[in-house]
């Protein structure tokens, strides 16, 4: 069967039977989409998630909620086995209204209130911070006026870069202000960070997001300010002397018992064989997590209720995976992976979906060139589904599996990114922000992925 | 300098030369880039077209001020000149606020108001018609039934097939009913029609839409249902007997006098040679024509202003077009072409934006196989903004220039799709459901494609 890796441009010298093979592929990975277009239950699914349950923080109650959901949800669809990993997870508290505002300009008072939420993992400020201002764009201009530092607030300007056409890159640039920018700080004595929320939108709301502290320093308090007000402030601290006002919550609680969600259909031929597929169950606590993570929830749901609808078995044994806790911590990832190491499973593919539900524009696979371009002479049955396989891959849940065995070929769904930075980790991801037909053509993709993988295996 | 239309797989067989002219390309298309991400105005000009202007039919006093609101707008952008090509419109007004119901089912009454709108140059009922439905999926449907249609009200369920994933392709088949279903049934002594909106939304707004009758029959009246609304009714009409009313107040005025709004750089070394850009300026009446086709007119106002930004001089004269009259009768469209049949001009190349502000997929280019394969060499350099040539492309307002130049190449803005019918027509088309990164990325591709054109010309 190894003619059915060649290169496309080959394919009028192929075999009659390979022909036949790969019109048996597309008229059923066409019936997966037409099941999933017409009669797909993601978005409604999602609505429960979103609407019945809400923000769900690992620790709340409302990720309880969505632990016992999601289990009698993926039953009542019809996995082989549903079962539940215990694992700890944080269990970070906001513990009250972030506020943040201007209080004086050169020495004249005001009172501006500015749209701010504390970073997720923050500690609260204990009482009302107010100092002065000192306004960075990068972390040499902070190194560079250390000086000016000690007993002030440092607003770090982490605008995103808009030149970038792939809004990741800019995200993974900005966000290292939001990460580790307040310990930054404190080195130097700063008593609280502010940052320019990091969103691509143009309007004013905050977004918050993980950081973490360095044990060396004090743990000081630190928020994001809505885009408006943040490119406000940095431009009146440009010109002069800005007092401003935190006040923070945060706190942790001893860490919570949770659990990812696992729906098996055991394999057929190769059962010690596994293929997973997944998102994160938890979300951030300020917004209802629709593109963050719900729709890779219910995407993930929506590749085993197709599966059941057209009545396909799979060769190999497919896990399907609601992870217990990405956002501050990543444990569900790492329980997942520990057991199966403890489990010695064979994992050979592993597909995240955690970038919204969004257009499809393609499935990034990390793997060796010679593999990659064996799955890329996938791609004219993708391309039908708005999609086709490029090099890189995989998702944050997804990445402890290398630990158990790097030979594990990541991958994760890439949506198109335009809108996601408008409202990852805002209050404005909702529901009402997901489009059905956007968040199902994803699950169409994940579907044909996981059929190709199972059918024709990795190598 | 005909190397550089070679396929791409012999790149590595250019010359130097080449490959420097090809940075050339690359870095100056970046440059436009990075300049319209960062300081393009199309989304600030799509909140004036939409928020101070709002919904403009030809014929109606918004649409003059759209007119002058584009004259002026494209005047302070910086084009050599702008003039205004005078045209005639139809003018039809929707009269009043629409009615449909079902009021009877099975012989009992009730009153259950339904979400409707007149179709588009559809006349008024003259006050209230009652009478019994008569649901059909299909024209043959209506064919086979013709006896029972008789003084009845016919209801198209033209629902979208959902398994199209490229939207237009399920709006092609189902616009049927909208465009001529009226006609049809009235042939049949229908005395009014109703059909399902051509919408892909999950909700229940109604979309309007030209419609037309054939003279040879009653003009009866027209309206789109809310999609639930629709569903429910023929989900009734399924299992018994149901009684409707429809009122509609839809009349024409005398035409309107209405203008095309054109800006122009002059081209430095081949004046007589023209490209075309350009989206149409009416909308309908019940939105604010923000995705149709507001993003096709601010993406082309941005071009200009992108040019001028970075200091571009074409070497060919570039029209900015916005079209006076596209929804109810493509006569800015034609306007166009007949001037420029009699001013003789040479179109080489023109480009329309008419299928909504979302993140541009290709450029769409109607082209013989060989100039194709050209185009499609540089798609390189589309490709790191979302885009690429493809096959197949054009717009209703710049078709009418075949007629002036069958040799004139036609192309077309395609974005993903998966959205547009959820707004299309309906009232839900407004600024707030435009994303800025997605319409600006349009007019990036649109500045690349126009550039490209202009400097290697379409031979």
């Amino acid at each position: 069967m190894k003619l059915r890796f060649l290169p496309l441009l080959l394919l009028p010298l192929f075999s009659r039977a390979q022909t036949a093979q790969s019109n048996v592929d597309s008229l059923f990975i066409k019936k997966m989409s037409d099941e999933i277009m017409t009669n797909g239950t993601a978005y409604d699914l999602l609505y429960e998630l979103t609407k019945k349950i809400g923000g769900r923080l690992a620790g709340s109650p409302q990720q309880q909620n969505a632990v016992i959901w999601g289990k009698k949800s993926l039953e009542a669809i019809g996995a082989d086995k549903v079962f539940l990993q215990a694992c700890k997870t944080p269990n970070w508290k906001r513990g009250g209204t972030d506020f943040a505002a201007i209080v004086g300009v050169n020495g004249v008072a005001r009172m501006q209130p500015l749209a701010a939420l504390a970073l997720g993992n923050s500690l609260g400020s204990n009482g009302l911070i107010e100092a002065e201002v000192v306004a960075v764009a990068s972390f040499d201009e902070l190194d560079r006026r250390k000086e000016e530092v000690k007993g002030k607030i440092v607003y770090y300007h982490s605008v995103f870069d808009p030149t970038k056409i792939q809004t990741f890159k800019a995200y993974g640039e900005s966000g290292a202000f939001r990460r580790s920018g307040a310990s930054k700080a404190a080195k130097y004595g700063a008593v609280a960070v502010m940052i320019h929320s990091l969103s691509t939108a143009p309007d004013n709301e905050p977004h918050t997001g993980s950081m973490s502290y360095d044990e060396a320093y004090p743990k000081i308090p630190a928020v994001a300010l809505g885009p408006d007000d943040a490119k406000m402030l940095y431009a009146l601290a440009k010109k002069g002397t800005i007092k401003a006002q935190v006040q923070t919550y945060g706190f942790f609680l001893p860490d919570a018992d949770e659990n990812n969600v696992v729906a098996e259909i055991r394999g057929s031929e190769f059962p010690d064989q596994f293929i997973t597929l997944g998102g994160h169950l938890d979300s951030w606590d300020v917004n209802e997590g629709a593109h963050d993570d719900g729709a890779g929830i219910v995407q993930t749901m929506e590749v085993l209720r197709v599966m059941k609808a057209v009545n396909y078995k799979p060769k190999r044994t497919i896990h399907f995976v609601l992870f217990a806790n990405e956002e501050n911590g990543v444990r569900g990832g790492n329980e997942y992976a520990n057991q199966a190491k403890i489990n010695k499973e064979n994992h050979i593919f592993v597909l995240e979906s955690d970038e919204g539900g969004f257009t499809p524009r393609s499935i990034g696979i990390t793997a060796s060139p010679t593999q990659l371009a064996r799955f890329q002479t996938w791609n004219p049955l993708l391309k039908p589904y708005s999609s086709e396989i490029t090099s890189g891959g995989g998702g944050t849940d997804i990445g402890p599996m290398l630990g158990v065995n790097k030979a594990t070929i990541l991958a994760g769904l890439i949506p198109d990114s335009q809108r996601y930075f408008d409202l990852h980790h805002a209050k404005t991801d909702v529901f009402e922000n997901v489009n059905k037909r956007e968040l199902h053509l994803g699950a169409v993709n994940m579907a044909a992925i996981i059929y190709l993988i199972d059918k024709y295996g990795v190598k």
